[in-house]
């Protein structure tokens, strides 16, 4: 069975040496010493790989059933739910006048890359609470964030998203879901919602669904669009539950991972609902929720290709076979480990070198949106507004392809769901789905991201590139191996933008068409850029007299490999983005 | 759930366009004119998609179940299986003195790649007789061949390979399971094998194993491996069965996929096996069936890609999703169809110019196999051998990518099992690890056939491509669009065989952690070859006033896609193998 070890020390690396946050000026940072964060990180490794992990395969296996109605959850979940909410988790970095405890999202988001690599489906849960969470804290009134927020906290009660339906998911003007307004100021919803997360179970007393519907005679397609929240249980005004809401389950859907999350088709039939936010402003008050979760999204693919790289050197070093090429490593067995070959080691290189660089990012991410929201920083914000897709489908894509590979490193024991690699992938596959897919990512990106505020981000961006590259270029431990890789792929993902710009006015398609290769091309840059970043704070560690020597040398070669292996990605990116539509556009459709 | 149309007109386009085969000089192929070739590639997408592709969701629900020490297929199997039988299917390219039909390898190619398609799991288990087959037509004596082959060729009996234990996969030095000489002669087998392909079922009355085990008392290692013949059942000298050997079926293995395929660890105790070829000469025959048997790995790859490509396609056209940024084209419809969006496009373009452009690279290496085995051509032979772990391990890895491509047209509606799209990405997952794990297949290729008879085969290579660009120049067709980008990408393959002798003498890793870059480069290279010889017979078809106009286009614009952003990644490849081991080595095996 797998195992899952919490990496908290590349965490307080990126925390402590790279973002250097007890230093920062975003409010509640300065809290955030070396020994505060490792007691947290402590803690959520001790539960995440203790209670949670082994629970992973079990859910796995299991799934979730339906039964007269109620959908109950795989064996074990409950219990451990109720000890992670015991432990107060979830309201880790919730809103204090909600019963949250307050600590910045950066805090939050490396607890939740660990929840995420040692059991996403149970993770959901709790993940997709966060989602309804902050949209009632966002949009809801004084009356229902009093109502809501604090038992979403305390886990009395938890959330979903509704969106999709049976004949849209990105296209939600298409939405058939009806919402009828009472005399009472409340409305009756009818309609059926598909591919619900966590949408029913047994871990809650009550479940707060946010759903996205029509109001009837609203105007049409996605302006007529609005977001309610519908109990499962009706609430009573002085909180207590009343009788089930109009709300029942349709079916759990069969899929490719992720079974021990129950992913519902719900049906609304005359289900009371009450408006969230304005009429007819449904989609706004969605993406307040969307940005945020869709970085939650991107931290599913760091930690599932983290947990499945862990999973692999286990095993590359304990599977004997074959003998070195250069010569016998392992005398007194009968083979020497897999850990030997050139070619299980690049996989590896690949893998361990994509975690910390995706780890650093996300950080990276998760420090812009506190210092956007606690600071009110309209710089970070667009900034963290432009690097959201890329974070999300980037991080995604490539998470999955290393889940791919660390399965490989098992030959035909990664194909056996006993080992449980398999796991890794088939759960890992469905960030690239969710939350928008990973080509409506790259369509934000190039088509709304890229030139919004005139393109003001994106050259804060480069700008921001280049002046980390001046200022290290006395560094002799970064220039060759670090800084001259990061400057030909800064220029690539330069001139891809400008051919965008060029092109993209006269027709559109030239831009649509490389929207995918531009997204990689800027993950590429961003993670080019963290291992920079990661290189300096290690040298400067070394140059300090730093003790562990080991591992800041460790992060100076993993980074080396990134910049040799990996950064020229972007050179055949850049190809096919200047290739244009033409090709891609050429044939009929009756033609494929 | 998921269709299957046979690419009938593609493969014609292939064998009479391309390769030209009713004028080559490889026997039996003057017989292969247009009207004959069709009749049988009609026939065999006939059957394969109107009985085989049916029964593949069903396969993949049901799996295979063990009872009593017996196994069951899945419904419907076992009546197909004789349907598949009745027709003469299995015999269509085997040896006329044992009742096949002696056609050329290169049809079983092309009718085996539809039975890939419409059901993997289905077609492995005609898959591991006909590796059987091979090697007891190969190795086996008069006497064992009369036995045998007969009834493997009419299905009577089928057949497995039995190579990987507990403890090895790839290193079969390390193989416990041994053989007792008998006094009469045989041996008796005991020991276990797992990850055995059709291991036990019931679609036929006997099952040929052929077992990989060490004599008693012989050499150390792998030099002491011998293959035997252990017949499930006895076999009278009369061709009657007699009383069940001594081997068992210990559990049917939980996959990832190919959940129609029985995979079964077999115990071994003390069954009666008989000697195929030499003593300890088993890894010699057991190669001679692996090199045959990894072109029909490198198949499943091109055959899992295209059906699910043609299932994204059909979506793509269906499903209606937003509108095309360039002006409303299904004005009549709530949305356009995803098929208008350029993102889509570009992901259905890679797929259908990869699918056509591994049918043409394998039709070859199939003509390639004819040549060698019907002409005892010595050069036919060793490119064929360098190609092999290129088809095996560049069009799985590859073909495996376009499933996922694939299944992400669908949306979230790609990953629920209902729609059937996930089936093909894990049914495509195994074609990676069997037959020689694409590492393995990288390892192959660089450290063993690429300096093999003095790297006579890839200068050979080299020479064929540069005699095609300069045959064609004044082809303005070609010129441009398809020549200039070929001789730059086989310019970096040219500089990466460079680069590996050069360097490997000094330090193999050096060459072996380029490995991996080195297959996938030499996979575009082959492919770009391949869209090239495609065009040049596109545009004569087109200058010799061939009526559809629109198919010769479409392979044109196709070719030109391939080219443009497919062989770009020839640059990048070469960047990483030319970074050597350093990066990749850097590290102890304690600091992952």
């Amino acid at each position: 069975m797998p195992t899952y070890t919490a990496p908290t020390k590349d965490m307080a690396f990126v925390l402590h040496d790279v973002l250097k946050i007890s230093e920062s000026d975003v409010p509640g940072y300065s809290d955030l010493d070396a020994e505060f964060t490792s007691a947290i990180l402590e803690e959520a490794g001790k539960i995440t790989s203790e209670v949670l992990a082994p629970l992973n395969i079990v859910g796995d296996r299991e799934g979730c059933r339906l039964e007269n109605g109620l959908v109950y959850t795989p064996t074990g979940f409950k219990e451990a739910f109720n000890q992670v909410c015991e432990a107060e988790w979830p309201g880790l970095a919730t809103d204090p006048e909600y019963g949250g405890q307050g600590l910045p999202y950066l805090i939050g988001n490396a607890v939740g890359e660990m929840f995420g690599s040692s059991n996403q489906a149970f993770a959901m849960y709790q993940g997709l609470t966060n989602g309804a969470y902050a949209s009632i804290h966002a949009h809801g009134t004084d009356e229902q964030k009093a109502k809501y927020l604090p038992k979403m906290t305390n886990c009395e009660w938890t959330g979903t998203m509704n969106l999709t339906e049976p004949h849209c998911g990105t296209d939600l003007g298409l939405m058939r879901t009806k919402a009828e307004p009472q005399a009472d100021g409340s409305y009756k919803l009818s309609g059926q919602k598909i591919f619900i997360s966590a949408g029913d179970h047994d871990l809650s007393d009550n479940i707060i669904h946010l759903v996205l519907a029509k109001i009837v005679g609203g105007p049409e397609g996605i302006k007529g669009v609005s977001l309610f929240i519908v109990p499962k249980v009706m609430v009573n005004d002085d909180g207590s539950l009343g009788a089930r809401n109009g709300v029942s389950v349709g079916s759990i859907e069969e899929k490719m991972g992720i079974h021990g999350n129950s992913t519902c088709v719900l049906n609304y039939d005359e289900a009371t609902g009450y408006l969230l936010g304005d009429e007819h402003k449904g989609m706004r008050a969605m993406f307040t929720m969307m940005n945020h979760a869709r970085l939650g999204v991107g931290l599913q693919g760091l930690a599932q290709a983290e947990v499945a790289y862990q999973n692999a050197v286990i095993y590359a070093k304990d599977r004997l076979q074959g003998r070195a090429v250069t010569g016998v490593e392992n005398p007194n067995g009968p083979a020497d480990p897999l850990i030997v070959h050139p070619d299980i080691r690049r996989s590896l290189m690949d893998q361990k070198s994509f975690v910390e660089g995706a780890r650093a990012f996300l950080m990276w991410g998760a420090a812009l949106l506190d210092r956007a929201h606690r600071m009110d920083d309209k710089e970070a914000d667009g900034l963290i507004s432009l690097l959201t897709p890329v974070i999300k489908g980037f991080l995604t894509d490539v998470g999955y392809d290393m889940t791919v590979k660390a399965q490989q490193v098992y030959g035909g024991h990664g194909y056996i769901e006993e080992q449980g690699m398999s796991q890794f992938t088939r759960d890992a596959r469905i960030a690239m789905i969710y939350e928008g897919a990973n080509g409506v990512q790259a369509l934000d990106l190039v088509g709304r991201k890229l030139a919004a505020d005139g393109g003001k981000h994106v050259m804060a961006f480069f700008e921001m590139v280049k002046t980390f590259i001046k200022e290290n270029e006395g560094n002799e431990a970064l220039k060759a191996d670090f800084l001259e890789p990061l400057k030909a792929a800064s220029k690539d993902l330069q001139a891809a933008s400008m051919y965008f710009m060029q092109v993209g006015m006269k027709n559109p398609n030239h831009a649509l068409a490389g929207s995918n290769d531009f997204m990689h091309l800027f993950g590429h840059v961003c993670l080019g850029l963290m291992w920079g970043q990661m290189a300096k704070a290690a040298s400067e560690a070394l140059e300090g007299g730093a003790s562990d020597t080991e591992f800041y040398e460790t992060k100076l070669a993993t980074g080396r490999y990134y910049m040799a292996r990996q950064l020229p990605a972007t050179g055949m990116h850049l190809a096919r983005i200047q290739s244009g539509a033409d090709t891609v556009m050429a044939l009929d459709a009756e033609s494929f």
